[in-house]
């Protein structure tokens, strides 16, 4: 079989999520830095939107992080969950991942990065912060008591590990309210796929 | 099996793209309007943005039009194609139509929408239609000259035909340089499917 390769930005979490994917499942692949001179017509070339993650294998070019999921799963038959409810589940939860929580926690990120603390706009940060509070009940309840968010570590582990990561290097905790959420998050640092794929830009705790 | 519900709101290009993909695939499904007064705890409960559509099958309630359509495929394995590659292509056509192909008619939609022409604010109406215009080379050379983006009727023929719809019944039209692409819509539109799922607020042609 080809060698999977990923051309990667660090700290995407789009990114970070097909990282931890690749890593959960022990494929090999290549992870390449979107931005190295000599490798960027391999992916940009195939990128309507000159984005990545953008994944090659053998003669597919993937250019969005949920296909690229999907292929994942095609390949390997082990990144969603063995029931039928279960991988729908997954789904419905890593979709709520890429767009509710994203949404909010990129108006935190964009407000300070490349910014310094006096250059923030406080309004903006707070408007963020409270958009990601709003979305975490639904989470919450969609958890309950289990371990992982569809029967066992899926979609919903490595979109939101991913997210809560970055928002944890931001200064965005999930409030105490969602013990459930923090003791999920608490695991999913202690994998060894977490430091393993964390962007070094960003730091693993404050 | 018990019957499948979808719970609907017949201008969405989202259900639209749903009602496709379940007449095509021969399904039976109760269609219900999501403004019925006494159904809609029925969808409510479930979309965590009280949006549609939601299809409810059994215990699964499905909130996702993209989820949706992989359930589709789960149950009938009729939905994408049969070689991985074309699965794969037919997913990330899917997701261009969904994002820059609706993002761009967002525009025109929203402005024309509920507004009599003397109030639209016509420069948006044409930043949308340039929006649209600068998407289609992509799928021009994707279709090529095929007669389906990936192998046969697929989701992107689902998602496509329900905006193309759309955009047609509020006056934005494919260019004649995208011949392949105006082709394929007539074709689409030739099927049964077409006339079965149209919402009845939006004509068929103008």
């Amino acid at each position: 079989m080809n060698v999977i390769r990923l051309y990667n930005k660090p700290e995407c979490p789009f990114c970070w999520k097909v990282r931890l994917a690749i890593r959960e499942l022990g494929l090999d692949a290549e992870i390449i830095d979107y931005q190295t001179p000599s490798r960027q017509a391999e992916w940009q070339t195939f990128s309507p939107g000159k984005t990545v993650p953008v994944l090659r294998h053998g003669d597919l070019a993937i250019y969005e992080s949920d296909v690229i999921l999907e292929y994942l799963q095609e390949i390997t038959g082990r990144l969603l969950p063995e029931s039928l409810a279960d991988r729908i589940q997954a789904r419905l939860v890593h979709q709520y991942s890429d767009t509710r929580i994203g949404a909010a926690l990129r108006e935190v990120i964009f407000e300070k990065r490349d910014k310094t603390p006096a250059q923030w706009d406080t309004e903006r940060i707070a408007a963020g912060t409270e958009a990601f509070n709003r979305a975490l009940p639904f989470l919450a309840q969609q958890l309950g008591e289990q371990d992982f968010f569809a029967g066992r570590h899926s979609l919903p582990e490595c979109a939101l590990t991913a997210r809560f990561g970055l928002a944890e290097a931001y200064g965005v905790e999930i409030p105490e309210e969602f013990a459930n959420l923090r003791a999920w998050f608490e695991r999913m640092k202690a994998r060894p796929s977490f430091a393993l794929t964390a962007p070094p830009a960003v730091p693993l705790s404050r």
